[in-house]
């Protein structure tokens, strides 16, 4: 038996990028490569993870087939079935990984085994509390019927506001106004857009929103996601003074609107997902199963 | 000069089916057709306005370009600006049309040229105000920004309620339990059937929420549809005792959830909108312009 600790390769993939990361001989090696969408387009998403994986051995002067034996985990946005996840592994050249979707690598990044609760709130957002090793999970459905709080989310709110501006629902304001001139004043144009938007584009008007905390609409529409993360965190059974890490682009935006209890326990993150899948990795039996 | 009363076209055209009416001679004739959509398909739409537009012709024993004179108005779901009414105009054998969205064929068959307010609510929704012959009209803006409390919105919502029961957020009952049930207990099965639905999909689940006033979901998700159908009645300045329309097949189920000021104005439509799209090509000039 060799002295020299396992090679572990972690993967971290989403609709908008993927991250690889490689750790071999005592070096950590990472590449990125392009969206990895498993729900909208697997031919695609398992080409970037291929390209992906070959950028990365090249990286460490190996050969792809050299990664093969490795212990690899694989955290993608958008995988909703073990058999999604089982067919794709099928597709790829490893043979001891294990693929999930992307929440436990941001909480294991996160927290590492101590336990804690996550506010995984970027593009999209989950909600997720570790207790003895065990993971509780809350959202992550997606932003037709859920993703509640997240950058798309409350982007796709700040253009249905804009639009009850218009219909003299509520009034307009600064921000509402500058969505109307975004779309040169016209609600066709704002309805076109929403109907081909998929989540990052709506999530480009989430800094409109978090950098405008005067705006009475900004304020109502991140006081809505507040309270969203504050029944999740009752669901999930968060107590203060118990860690509570906010992950993702969106996620500390909220703290000037949440209770000072729930603010006063943010910490941050110990690392990335991806370094919460290298940690997944090294827990994986280190040779292949028979 | 004639003495016979102009013929008259009337076309009410949504993203299910269309309906095609003729006055002539004192007949009135009408046939069904297809779907119309021209935001999603254009090409499409416009062949089933052809076939309907011939199928009337034939149902009145004339032949397609008899019609051309003959003044025609043609609602039709979707038509968010005027370059599109006229560019869809250009390809349809009518020489005396007007086309619009399919809103004010709606009020104008629900209240003629009375005053009144419609609560246009089927599988999208719209509320809209005639005064002293001026409609204002507030919504109708789809299903991803808008058509609060539509048939489309509240099916949606039930099934982002049912998530929510699963993640612990909200208690189960009755209704989510029939969800679960419908998708067979998976989750994944409701999130891959909304991320493809169309509103109508969406709309199949109205049903549901409106035959179970006792089901504490339905009664939460048709709390929040009055609530938003009261503000929109707030934002159009109508007050008891005017007139109220439910119009579409969903908007009658509010009344149950309604400010008791507000359901009593209730009041049935005079008629549908395809009596209103012949309402409304009868007030165009009889003869084509030059």
């Amino acid at each position: 038996m060799s002295s020299l600790p396992p090679s572990l390769i972690g993967v971290d993939g989403g609709g908008t990028r993927c991250r690889f990361a490689l750790l071999h001989h005592g070096q950590r090696f990472e590449v990125q490569g392009g969206p990895a969408n498993l729900h909208s387009d697997r031919t695609a998403a398992i080409a970037t993870l291929h390209q992906g994986l070959a950028a990365l051995a090249q990286s460490a002067g190996l050969a792809l087939p050299d990664l093969a034996a490795f212990s690899a985990y694989l955290g993608l946005a958008g995988v909703l079935r073990p058999e999604t996840a089982a067919e794709v592994l099928r597709q790829l050249p490893l043979q001891n990984a294990q693929l999930e979707d992307d929440r436990k690598i941001a909480v294991t990044g996160a927290l590492g085994t101590q336990d804690g609760t996550v506010l995984g709130i970027g593009t999209g957002s989950f909600f997720a509390r570790q207790t003895a090793g065990n993971i509780t999970l809350i959202g992550g459905h997606g932003l037709v019927l859920g993703d509640e709080a997240s950058g798309a989310y409350i982007g796709r709110r700040l253009l249905q506001l804009t639009l009850h501006s218009r219909d003299q629902l509520r009034p307009e304001t600064d921000l509402t106004r500058r969505v109307m001139a975004h779309f040169n004043q016209s609600p066709a144009a704002i309805i076109d857009f929403a109907a081909q938007a998929r989540p990052r584009d709506f999530a480009q008007f989430a800094p409109w929103l978090t950098d405008s905390a005067e705006d009475a609409t900004a304020r109502d529409i991140l006081r809505e996601g507040a309270a969203f993360i504050s029944r999740a965190l009752d669901a999930l059974g968060w107590q203060p003074p118990e860690r509570l890490c906010p992950v993702g682009g969106v996620a500390a935006a909220y703290r000037p609107y949440l209770d000072p209890r729930i603010a006063e326990a943010f910490s941050a993150p110990d690392g990335t997902a991806l370094d919460g899948a290298l940690t997944l990795a090294a827990s994986l039996p280190s040779e292949p199963r028979p």
